[in-house]
């Protein structure tokens, strides 16, 4: 009898990666199909459908499929709510329909629970239960594992730790929240910080290198400038890790993780710092165990959401 | 046979409450014994079996006695750790020294936590099983209950929710982060933020209330001077209405509750905002299902450690 194989699905508003992974959580082969977020329900499920067919086509012994959708959807019944990146889905029931076509187990969740989840199985946090992961990018997601399991809450929406706000006064964020770590330390934050420290008078090899224009200062700028020894990239930066000091410092007191993951495409930026991040914490919290939580980088990259597909299926 | 009676106890830094309560959370009798914090482990000790000794005189039947204490502390073990409000007991084996005696199991927890859940057994919060619970008071506790139990994380020191920093650049907290809540809404804090406004040329009734010297201002006195229709403490009260709505957003997009209780001592300024606060908060989050969330008042007040020690014991 052969090993199982999972197949996680990473939808998002313009692609759908679909990818074949083993038990061990490799991924053996991947694709990607257009999506139109436009479009209507069944262009949206025929683009899933689409990924699935080239995926699997030759394979047997598929034991489940896992999807991770941007949110908000329910994770117990499949059912994608309506999320704002997604205008084709409005209480469209994906699993279900999914599994009509496959009869496998077909598991969908938001993509941060889901990357939290491989690392847990296959990555990064493998041997720990308890764990709390961010993926820092354009924007911030975070997802909590307990026990082994991703925490839910009452309705499937819990883990929204990019929506912690340390800030109160600070920018509004896209949930409404003033000084969410989102509206704070995301590489669009950062590169929004930026600018308008930049056109309040500081110097910066970032405007070079954006062409002369400020406005075209993004995440990738700046990090752009601190591999090239920009004075002002690296304050911006160790700024930036004295947020996510705090906030982790709060995800601590509340959660009391074993470990700490760290994932998404602007964690490059802040990686040299992680040791200062773990010596800083226990500093911030009442936990008295906190010096005691490492602060790791995700095992899985840009592919996390086909990895945390397939997690969702173990 | 007769219905089980519990044992709650409630141990601070001056005394310890001992409480007889039945199967449906009413307190039959309570008593008060003094206790000494800077007295030996065993002094302390035995202030906590003087106060068990006086409450169970003449009753049969006790199924089980739960202790609030001070943390940190590991409530699988029942060990005291080293809670600076409690200097006679460091690494005190509490709930193994008072088995030892009474022979029926004990369980030892921090007071928010166990108020949090005898909220759910008899309180506020019954028919629940997903709670954030909230004490205001000269500090803040909270205790998050996730499927009708306590949510303890890995070692017993989650649902530190006070100390959710909302303001990384605010008033340093007692746990050394910036800006938690305990340090910008709990009474103390509330206190302090009137002195430094009325110092800075503020004008409020808290004064004279205070008897002219503005060192004297307390919680009490916002509270008394809201209550006399004083405006500078309805601006004051409101302002903390606003940083309360942020940090509860902040729980709900974390943990997803389905309700929300607040006890404690303060909570009185805040009652007659629960219904702003409930309507502020879905503003400020994205869990789809925030309003339908309730922000209800605490079922126990001062004697939540009696009714929380007993309801570890269910």
């Amino acid at each position: 009898m052969s090993e199982p194989l999972y197949v996680g699905v990473d939808v998002g508003g313009t692609k759908v990666a679909a990818g074949l992974v083993d038990a061990e959580g490799r991924i053996l082969s991947q694709i990607r199909v257009p999506m139109i977020s436009h479009s209507s329900a069944q262009a949206g499920l025929d683009a899933v459908l689409s990924g699935l067919e080239k995926i699997t086509a030759g394979s047997s012994g598929v034991a489940g499929i896992g999807i991770c959708s941007p949110g908000p959807l329910d994770p117990v019944s499949g059912v994608i709510l309506n999320p704002p990146n997604l205008p084709c889905w409005r209480n469209f029931p994906l699993a279900e329909s999914v599994q009509k076509v496959y009869r496998v187990r077909v598991r969908v969740d938001n993509d941060a629970n889901a990357a939290a989840l491989a690392e847990v199985r296959w990555g990064a946090a493998r041997g720990y239960k308890n764990v709390f992961y961010a993926t820092l990018g354009t924007g911030i997601g975070t997802g909590i594992v307990f026990d082994g399991q991703i925490f839910h809450g009452r309705t499937g929406a819990a883990g929204e730790g990019g929506h912690n706000s340390i800030d109160y006064r600070g920018p509004i964020c896209g949930c409404g929240k003033p000084g969410c770590i989102e509206a704070l330390a995301s590489g669009k934050a950062i590169a929004r910080r930026a600018r308008e420290r930049i056109m309040a008078g500081a110097s910066s090899a970032m405007v070079t290198m954006a062409g002369g224009d400020v406005e075209a200062i993004r995440g990738e700028t700046v990090g752009q400038a601190f591999l090239a020894g920009d004075t002002f990239a690296k304050e911006l930066i160790m700024e930036t890790i004295e947020m996510l000091a705090v906030w982790l410092a709060n995800m601590i007191d509340l959660l009391d993780p074993e470990v700490i993951v760290i994932g998404g495409g602007a964690a490059m930026l802040y990686q040299p710092f992680y040791e200062t991040l773990r010596g800083r914490i226990p500093q911030l919290t009442v936990n008295p165990r906190a010096a005691e939580v490492p602060v790791l980088s995700a095992h899985y990259g840009a592919d996390s959401g086909i990895a945390g597909g397939a997690a969702l299926c173990t």
